[in-house]
């Protein structure tokens, strides 16, 4: 029997053990050279990764230390005298080396691993390994069943409305904060949307993120439907409400990766709604050379699988190709999307149009699903409510229902601007490098940090005009934002005029 | 700037820093948000997993703390002032995704991506990325592209012989110990054998581990020459020589996994062998019900692919097909394993039967290798080396010119001895459950622990009798491995008289 000790290391989500080499009970080196170790005590048992301590003083031999994860996963109290044993691999692993083999799974496998994945019974590298497995070659049979596994983990939600509406951004366009503006446009015509949202994961905000710099996001259950009650809609963090977690557990490993199948993207996104409750779901696929989807092609096979499985679960699921060829809006950071979502809703002169328009498209759409509006009339209706205000009010009773944030909150102090190398016309922004460029700069972590685009796609700048501001809050961050935005800007510039694309279309 | 500080953490060949939360010059959650750092000084750089540190005194403010095998990577000394930075990933990184989208990868890019996972520019989880996307779909090309790419990393060998032998064996059969009887045998008859193998990852025992117990085996390139020069041969370890580095981590990363493929066997096996500098290499592929291959369709398979690959990097490649539907020999770990090797060389009373005539096969067609032989006469030179002492003499030049083990090593003193539950002939033993018990029990970390076998196929065995005995060194793995074997003993028996296959012979 060993002494558990926590030992406050953060291992950024994998389960990690330390024991130290002259522990007289175990043989540590033994147990790490099988790669993981079974931690139990009454019942209650987790895996974990094992470190072999020689570090004088870090722990004691006759100690187990377990790092933030692991502990608050293991639930028990330091002190406690825990056994620990050699894992066997989880038996769904199995099931993982016969989809590398080329098999077809069938629900109950999927069910397993899932389950599995979620009981943190999983390494990174197995994860890794299951990802992979599934990227080329899951039927749309798998990727139903994985989505209806993913949603049987972890909470479900049911609402009393037989309408309740959803929206859904596949991701990777930098400022592309509609669901800011989106759900207090459908709330004020009122149609039932219970948001939940992401944090930003390898991007530089996600809504939560945003949403945060107005309002708490870390609401519970109960307070969330005591939101949605009042104002018919909300912008909550998804993560606190524990909605599909195996699916957080994915995203973890999938996104370092940089690795996005259509296959699991659809099983990520529709396990979350079906877990959050919703009957009706919006989702806005933005097209272009830099996006998540860089074809046409791509995109109707990515609508179709949404179909196919959103049918089958119950879902009426509708999909809107939209233009991903540029950041949406001015600001890419959560203090400067949130300005631009709330200069949307309070018609303020200078407010980004196309973030404008782009979420009247949407909101219009999810206002259609709604069965006493007579067909095609929800663009009118978005546009009406966005501009004569009932969207901001609406906006406010979000805020102050989730409880508003009573420090206002700036861009970063720390300011450079990005020239225009030459003269001419602006042919192309990377998404991916904006993106990584606000992210260098600390956002989301500072709330104030990112980046303030000055000029997009086919504006005329001269040699030496700015392209884009970068806000930070630390130095260090500022100086590897610099140096990346130095190395290339992310702009092309052209010096003839480009042939011009209708606005908000896809390309 | 940091102060570089060593921390005795063993972290299973995974780069990992460690940064107090409250440092004053970077901000830790962010880079490890991004996954990973670069760590850089003087040209000097890695790259490492990040773990965040609140623990009180485990390391300052203004430290980089990195675990053992980074410090060792890194290759400076504690104190030295260094810099991190967020880690682009690994530009080969996208031509791992273009695998997983189904491309076929040119040379450029496999070298690419062995060069970038040889100096640690891949995580474990972008390692297992690469394996999975290159486990259905990897052409015989690129099987080649990779051979030659992770033959190129590292060292390579060269010998004077024109003829340089070498042998392998696919693994997966425990007690499968023929090396330490083919090298003495083939070095006795005069061909050049110098022989490098690995220590056991997920095994009891790999040939280094058994030679150990009589002889060093972490000898240097020189001092392997040496040896070689005098004896005609060597067992050494190959780790020590750094042949093929890439293929190492790749194999840590894949056993765990327990995914074995046939294309990144045949890259591994191949690599190890040209850059150890052979000529000729015969390869044993064990195929039984529990072996790592299990049908003779997967066994030809995999002849022509090493046939293929082998032809075209230079190396003459036979395979021998062998039994493996049961362990070979009796002991299993490495001083019951080196004790049958021993008995066998020594031709003593009771030595095992079946160890020797394997080894005898597998010599014989090594020996048919020497151009100055008359074709089909290696078998019968083989067993009048062996029979005759001459290998037993060839044996112990070899031992003393790698530094004899001065320390007599004996079996684990704790031991157990397993019943059959019943009467009858014994049908089946599964070689996998088996290297797990022996693997508990201590092997072979503890020399003496394994599993001595007391009963074999076909054996008709009464109620009560023992069918294995265990031996461990530690109280804690003895348990492990008694629950294991009290759980399920591995063998299969039946009450009828099987039917008779010829011995040795593949199923």
């Amino acid at each position: 029997m060993l002494r558990l000790r926590r030992l406050s290391i953060d291992t950024n989500r994998e389960n990690v053990a330390f024991l130290a080499r002259n522990c007289p009970v175990y043989r540590p080196a033994e147990f790490q050279a099988l790669n993981k170790i079974e931690i139990q005590q009454n019942g209650r048992r987790i895996l974990a990764v094992l470190n072999i301590v020689d570090e004088p003083g870090m722990i004691a031999p006759d100690e187990l230390g377990l790092a933030e994860q692991a502990f608050r996963q293991l639930g028990l109290p330091e002190g406690e005298r825990v056994e620990i044993a050699p894992a066997s691999p989880p038996q769904s692993l199995e099931s993982v080396r016969r989809k590398i083999g080329g098999a077809q799974l069938t629900q109950a496998e999927i069910t397993a691993i899932i389950q599995d994945i979620a009981a943190s019974r999983y390494s990174k590298t197995e994860i890794a390994a299951f990802l992979i497995a599934s990227a080329r070659f899951l039927s749309a049979d798998e990727v139903l069943n994985l989505t209806r596994a993913m949603a049987d983990v972890g909470n479900r939600l049911s609402w009393a409305d037989p309408v309740v509406v959803d929206k859904h951004c596949i991701g990777g366009i930098p400022g592309n904060r509609t669901s800011m503006i989106v759900v207090p446009i459908v709330a004020a015509h009122g149609l039932m949307m219970p948001k939940t949202s992401s944090r930003a994961i390898t991007s530089a905000a996600g809504t939560a993120d945003s949403m945060e710099v107005l309002a708490r996001v870390d609401l519970g259950i109960a307070e969330m439907r005591n939101v949605v009650e009042k104002a018919r809609g909300c912008l909550v963090w998804g993560g606190h409400v524990n909605l599909s977690p195996a699916d957080d557990i994915l995203i973890s490993v999938e996104r370092p990766l940089a690795i996005d199948t259509q296959e699991q993207l659809v099983a990520s996104i529709l396990s979350k709604k079906l877990a959050a409750g919703s009957t009706h779901l919006l989702v806005d696929i933005p097209v272009g050379p830099t996006a998540k989807v860089r074809s046409l092609a791509e995109a109707i096979r990515l609508r179709k699988l949404f179909e196919f499985v959103g049918d089958r679960v119950g879902l009426q699921v509708e999909i809107e190709f939209t233009d991903g060829r540029q950041p949406v809006g001015r600001g890419i950071g959560p203090v400067l999307e949130a300005r631009d979502a709330m200069a949307v809703l309070a018609n303020a002169h200078g407010a980004p149009q196309d973030l404008k328009e782009k979420s009247l498209l949407l909101a219009g759409r999810i206002i259609d699903f709604d069965p006493a509006l007579r067909g095609g009339g929800g663009h009118a209706r978005a546009r009406e409510i966005l501009e004569s205000g009932q969207a901001l009010a609406a906006m406010e009773r979000i805020i102050d229902g989730q409880g508003r944030n009573p420090v206002r909150q700036v861009p970063g102090e720390l300011t450079a601007e990005i020239p225009a190398p030459s003269s001419g016309w602006i042919t192309a922004i990377d998404c991916f490098r904006i993106g990584r460029i606000a992210r260098l700069a600390g956002a989301p972590m500072d709330k104030g940090a990112g980046i303030d685009l000055l000029a997009k796609l086919d504006d005329k700048v001269e040699r030496g005009q700015p392209l884009y501001r970068i806000h930070a809050c630390f130095q260090s961050d500022f100086r590897f934002a610099c140096d990346l935005a130095a190395d290339s800007s992310g702009y092309g510039i052209d010096d003839r005029e480009p042939p011009r694309y209708g606005a908000g279309g896809a390309p």
